[in-house]
């Protein structure tokens, strides 16, 4: 496992030298809202998303660097969600991964536009990946496409309408499961999706990857779900409880703490079951551990 | 002008009918977010951004209908930033043209993403032009490009940073213009450059496009401000005077009104200089006059 964390830091630094290289620099006019968008860019996130895109373009045999700006428009689009989410009129957080969140920094305006300007970004850098030798203008369209599908109202955005909706009124478990499905697992479909389909993946490969994303964001948001009221504050860089206190619709408040795990153990097998029908699977094996085993 | 006004309005028709078909029904689940959506969109808007780029294609020999894709993302960017502009945290707007504005009818949560999610649709919706026939894959990733810059950080939202750092504060004569063109401006740019890009422009006129562009952006937003001063509330949908309220910098609180009027005498003929440049010009002979001469 400590192996395997060195890889997870060692790619996120490469995707962080990436992400400062395609963002525009601190001092450029209006210096502020770059400051802002860097601010939260530059926060000590695990950059899961674009790792997956790199990861599933090697799988299909292309190197991981003909994808990085994909992969850094990816992590871009779920910086953006991150500050929106912890605004005053949605979550009101005011801290994240250890630090005052945007919005308690720049104020709530420029954190609003902040996020803005890293959503439209986003697709400009993902267009660059057309650039890169190699790489079909058709597959960056359909990445496009993709990716706006995965974060807009049919995607990620249609999860957190329910999240919003939904606080302080129980919902099913079908509700439940779309929520999540679309809160997290949209952009991590997307993220999987993008690199193979650049590596030029066949479409029957493309769907057991949506369906292997589809596993993965769920236990990414059970174990979140988990961490936010078994967790440590420390480890975790912000308080435990906020949850319960927004009287949100999570997988523990509603199946309980036991059913939970089940449910994370269970999603984990049927992951590392369609993941071991590719060659080279070694990485997403021990990177399914790892998203179990999270403490932060 | 009678006529000219019918032609607008036409072709404003044939606009909508497209945004309603690129843009999920609002019955599609969540749907509250989809009706917040076609609120915003659907609330009378002139739409001038893609009326110009379908006439900046048809300058250059390429039917109109070969891009509506793009002229619709567009004006959903435009929508967007009206939307996010109106929120309590930027100007604090409860109407716009006559009616309530978004968050006043969906509440500031869904506001912000109807926001998000129509910034985030228009990218797909502009990448759809890569399937029209007779389109290059080359010029719509060209023209994502293009219109992610204008609409970022660099451009429309580097202009509403200054406005909201700026509010109380008076600037100077650079600052003002550089707000307005980035703010107004720099999408005004994007719209006629993307048209003329999809009918494979040269760039030599595609860098006269831009010039057109800038022209047009700061006559639109001086009249702005103009009858944000001087205008007819009920022609204009909304209050007159919320700049001066809101401690706006404006060109007439700057430059006063006889000197806001020159200036727009001037671009307007440094603008038909341009157009006069291309064969076909009446169209855009007609709405620089329109643009001087509106009341709303």
């Amino acid at each position: 496992m400590r192996n395997f964390e060195i890889e997870l830091q060692n790619l996120g630094k490469k995707i962080e030298k990436a992400l400062d290289n395609y963002l525009p620099k601190a001092d450029e006019y209006p210096p502020k809202i770059h400051e802002a968008m860097r601010y939260s860019t530059f926060n000590g996130g695990k950059r899961i998303r674009p790792i997956l895109t790199i990861k599933a373009a090697e799988l299909f045999d292309l190197p991981g660097e003909k994808v990085i700006p994909t992969a850094c428009g990816i992590e871009m689009i779920h910086t953006y969600s991150l500050i929106h989410d912890d605004l005053p009129i949605m979550d009101n957080d005011d801290f994240r991964r250890g630090k005052p969140t945007c919005h308690k920094v720049y104020g709530d305006a420029i954190a609003l536009l902040a996020g803005d300007a890293l959503l439209t970004h986003a697709f400009r850098t993902i267009a660059k990946n057309a650039q890169i030798e190699g790489i079909s203008l058709q597959a960056v369209i359909e990445v496009i496409d993709k990716v706006s599908l995965a974060a807009g109202s049919l995607g990620m955005i249609g999860g957190q309408t329910i999240d919003i909706l939904s606080q302080g009124t129980p919902i099913d478990e079908k509700t439940l499961f779309y929520m999540h499905n679309h809160k997290t697992g949209c952009l991590i479909q997307a993220s999987l999706w993008a690199g193979a389909r650049l590596a030029e993946a066949p479409v029957s490969d493309l769907n057991k990857l949506d369906e292997l994303g589809e596993k993965i964001g769920l236990i990414f948001q059970i174990v979140d779900d988990i961490l936010d009221v078994y967790g440590d504050e420390k480890k975790l860089g912000k308080p435990v409880g906020s949850d319960k206190r927004n009287k949100k619709n999570t997988f523990p408040n509603i199946f309980g703490y036991e059913n939970s795990i089940r449910l994370v153990k269970t999603l984990s097998e049927e992951a590392k079951e369609i993941v071991s029908d590719f060659k080279n699977s070694g990485f997403f094996m021990q990177l399914i551990d790892f998203l179990i085993e999270r403490q932060y």
